[in-house]
């Protein structure tokens, strides 16, 4: 399996992908990283493990749909098969979305449907919940939304601050996103027509 | 520390409480228990372990406020400190809320802000979520709203039912609400000017 990862920022769950897939606990490989952001230090992470790292620069194109016409085209250009958003803060064009159904995976640093958006932890640790978490699931048109393929809570607890949290939460993510990755690339992660994933071996 | 238990229905989270307070796990005595049904297996409870049960019969009352009015005549006349909603069905009236700022205490099986509403645990098992879970939270004039005291994950896994989780949810109820309670009476709990619960050990 081919993965195409998405990013904006320095890129601390694509490493954690890269050395999974190194590890042989995911059978895919990275083809391409795509950033928005030309700083974004995933791109040099990408360079490192001789990936192909592409900035696509948002400014450069008229429209939205140029812009997401570009992504797909890198996408399609490496064969990409599952499309990986990792730290992209962007929504992504319906056209990826069209082209990959049920193809493309975020990763979300709440339980969903608690706490989406773009502040999720501080937001969970403001609200003063005692449990949140980390989300896997396939993206659909909206922010935070989609069939959820694997959740892992994490608590809140008196001695946190959002520090610590935002520590508790990024070493979640760094084990949850390959694990669920390595699961639809071993063809045990379906979709029902309940919308509700199972994750089970292949008969 | 006298608690009054307002419930609707059989009082599984009532017997755990009453169970609670004769093994001195949590140094309070529950004086009353306040039921809007007269079938709830619940009153049956509360007599059998020699505590005032008292049916409250909302028909007879023209308006909702009377009947909000009854139940808070009935908590100040067993000089309730603390009020229990114990899977009690209706939004409790303002009045009650007034006299006892920050002293109702309410369960709801999800982690909220996620499931609020009267189905929470099959609203969350057909979502599809992966962690679901039990909330304790002081109660506000909203359902489902207020600071939140305590809470626990509760996974759902590829083998688990409505029927498996509902079980695995009140099993988590029937220890989470005592240990709450037993905080609360322990003068353990505080709501801090956030609006954030601490649970701490008093100094």
């Amino acid at each position: 399996m081919r993965l195409g990862v998405l990013i904006s920022g320095s890129g601390t769950n694509l490493q954690a992908i890269i050395d999974a897939c190194a590890a042989g606990e995911i059978d895919a490989e990275v083809t391409v990283v795509i950033s928005d952001k030309e700083a974004a230090y995933g791109l040099e992470r990408a360079r490192k493990a001789g990936i192909d790292a592409v900035w696509l620069d948002r400014s450069r194109f008229e429209q939205p749909s140029l812009f997401t016409a570009a992504i797909l085209e890198t996408l399609l250009a490496h064969g990409v098969d599952l499309v990986v958003m990792a730290g992209y803060m962007r929504l992504l064009g319906r056209a990826v979305l069209a082209a990959y159904p049920d193809r493309v995976v975020n990763l979300h640093p709440a339980l969903l449907p608690s706490f989406p958006g773009a502040n999720a932890i501080s937001d969970a640790f403001e609200f003063g919940v005692k449990v949140t978490g980390v989300t896997v699931h396939f993206a659909s048109e909206l922010f935070d939304d989609g069939p959820i393929i694997a959740q892992e809570p994490v608590r809140i607890g008196e001695a946190d601050t959002l520090d610590t949290l935002e520590a508790k939460i990024h070493e979640v993510e760094h084990r949850l996103y390959p694990q669920a990755l390595a699961a639809i690339a071993a063809g045990h992660v379906e979709i029902g027509e309940d919308r509700v994933v199972h994750i089970a071996p292949r008969a």
